[in-house]
């Protein structure tokens, strides 16, 4: 049961509605007008909950759930208990993403609080809510049911689509959104790029004169930087989610459906294809390529283009399987030198 | 001499309050009504000062203090000079702390700015500080003597206990906070953790229903992000110290009196125990359990569980003596190269 | 051409006001009062655009170049192409930047917004602009032309000097900064360091008694945290550059002219040189001493002193030379483990 202090809960969806919602198949005869109140652990769920199982570790504790239904792939079907209703889908996770949203639906309630400053000349779309110290400026358009959140910044020029969030003390500038873009807390978006000549005189600016382009169904998370491009655009494409404290450097361009886990840096004028999933800490030196669908490990650093569909680990990265050799040489190596 | 335009310091304390204060033994005959007027570091104290010197590298310039009193552990005090009065420790560096901290007391004047924004439903205790541009949402309840600096944000339904400070910028939400925390400038608790289910349809976001739960006298540093749990708690615990610009994913359960260090990352679900130590930039894949006292040098990467009392190093992390060998290893090699 | 909505310039400069701030050489006979009206990429200037060429990449594209006039070093005379004024430089790079900045010219409009808050003590020179959101505490002191944006804080005592920016939502404490600074949105100067003894009794605080000092022409990116000296003084020299989400600890003292790119870690009381260049994600260890003009490259872990001049990579760095030698050891061991 998830804390009425900070969540609010429909009341119960049927049965009818969760099948729906979630693209799940119902065993024949399930009652459609059964209602389930809540999503829950596997561990936690009762009988009037929903839970979910598609990963190993969770088979075990399948067996063991209270659950009223569960949600799992098709070769789970096997380890649900008596008594628990099996829902199965093809992609559980999303299911269970599209179920548990529904129960916690995300509701923007229209208000603009005079704690807000708004400028004359800023257009807000119908439902949009502003709290206290957020701020809009000189000829910003925002679509509508934006929720824009205490001491939010959103600085001149600013486009923004529909349903989108900018978190509180986010800051946007230079930037044209889509629809559903959500910029968590405290994420910075479009200030300059790091961009100067240095020499013995000291530095001179270059001025950053692109902007940030963000396609639709994007999240930003918090504390991470998105600089605006030097002189064409910084892009991060349609449905990418990037997590808390990366960097992405001026004139980067991301794809669809792009992965970006917690500090990852992407330095000057990447440009990842659609797909590409990097772990956390990894660094991409600037100017690179990287293929559709390629996938980074942790700490990971990248100093060449990398091939579509490329499994990489290491700092300079290498192929999975040539890292664990490595790994295994090295091994060896100190073996032998205690055997000598 | 600190700078008052930054710093309001006690005029004086006497040597009997010092020595209560910070738990140390005083040579006999000592007047406990001498007064102090500052502590000052050991190249900078004059004699009304305290100043301290516990590790190797302060032996030498102990000798030419011109200090009054200097904090000393017991085997230093064949090194204190004529003259200073040496005031013996067990744990001299916490002595420091108490003392210094009896000089630059933490006071907070109670004071509500009209350019807050307060929600009618919110809960102060007595004698908090509401800065100009702070916002308090609905239902917070918030304990005596909190300072709310400007521009902080504090989301509704969170509680926390006695005497916190939330940075300028800071933003806590989804969080039940104990007494004594500090939430530095800037650093973010609360929000969403990366949760959401990718396919080739595009993302579906996963409700994150769980909270922050933080233990009392906790420190979160600047730039720092605490997401909040997917479905249980995000956890951390009593005495613990988190420095700037760390990633805590959702799930995260830290014990007591973790020490994590600038820049570390520490995946979804991870679990440490007391007084586990993580140097700079270290990260933690997820799931994983950290023993008691586990110490992790910076810039290592964990990818399995850590035995309590390990001291790692690498990426992926060995035995600091696993590590050392690597080091010659590699050394040899190459150095075998160049003689070939 | 950039997008109206977020840049303003100027509607021309003569080739001779361009050749005197750009600091450029002219082919004999160009005529002094041509206009140009802008900067642009080389592949989309046009007949009344400057722009600018001088890395090897450059070269092919320069030969197909619109643009009406180019900045080059003397050695890329031969591959700009008939018709196009070439406009040699000593430093193209920053020349460009003079030229670009003199299109772009930054101006701080006069203007205190109603919704800022600016105690009653604090002094603000000429032609300061303060936007809604802004907070100047008590003494606080800025010289002319300062740029406050919104949602930024500036803490009681804090100087600036003139022409300084405080980006939207940035934080400043304990500081005494230069002219013509920069700080980034979401940066955070002057926070207390990281300074506490701990022990099985918990953790105590040690006050953090010093400030941050920052020299002359500076900028600090966004999210970047500068911690203030523990007892003595953090310092930023004239001229340096510190990208986005970079830690400077308690105590760290930068050199003229230092490069500090995103996410560097730098640990308390480092003490670097002029000119040193730090790539993405580098972390130093506490108290060493970096020499001018060393140079270290991209996820470098430091662990002793630098040495002027020197180039090093790896974690724990390493030479140059040496890195790659190890890289091509570790090949080798793999390999021949395969041909086993």
């Amino acid at each position: 049961m998830t804390d009425t202090r900070f969540f609010d809960k429909k009341e119960g969806l049927t049965l009818g509605e969760i099948a729906k919602i979630g693209e799940l198949k119902l065993p024949d005869g399930a009652s459609l007008d059964r209602v389930f109140t809540d999503v829950a652990s596997i561990d936690k769920a009762g009988e009037n909950d929903v839970t979910w199982a598609f990963i190993p570790a969770m088979r075990e504790p399948l067996k063991n759930t209270k659950a009223g239904a569960v949600i799992v792939p098709e070769k789970f079907l096997e380890f649900v208990p008596e008594g628990v209703l099996p829902l199965i889908s093809a992609d559980p996770h999303r299911s269970y993403g599209l179920v548990a949203s529904a129960f916690y639906p995300t509701v923007v309630e229209s208000y603009i609080s005079d704690k807000a400053f708004i400028h004359p000349t800023a257009t807000l779309g119908d439902g949009c809510r502003v709290e206290a110290g957020a701020f809009i400026g000189e000829n910003v358009v925002l679509g509508s049911r934006c929720d824009i959140r205490a001491n939010a910044v959103i600085e001149k020029g600013v486009q923004m689509g529909d349903d989108c969030i900018v978190g509180a003390t986010a800051t946007v500038s230079h930037c044209l959104a889509g629809s559903k873009v959500y910029i968590y807390p405290g994420a910075h978006i479009g200030q300059d790029g790091f961009g100067f000549a240095m020499s013995a005189k000291g530095p001179v600016k270059v001025p950053q004169l692109g902007r940030v382009i963000i396609g639709n169904d994007v999240e930003i998370g918090s504390g991470t930087t998105v600089d605006r491009g030097a002189m064409g655009d910084t892009v991060i494409g349609d449905g990418c989610r990037i997590d808390n404290l990366v960097q992405v450097a001026h004139n980067v361009k991301l794809g669809r459906c792009c992965v970006i886990v917690s500090q990852v840096g992407i330095a000057g004028s990447c440009e990842f294809s659609d797909f590409v999933v990097a772990g956390g800490q990894v660094g991409f030196a600037g100017h690179l390529k990287i293929g559709a669908g390629a996938q980074i490990a942790a700490q990971s650093g990248i100093m060449t283009d990398v091939a579509p569909g490329s499994i990489l680990m290491g700092s300079p990265a290498v192929s999975r399987v040539e890292f664990m050799r490595q790994q295994i040489a090295l091994q060896r190596l100190t073996k032998k030198k205690k055997e000598e």
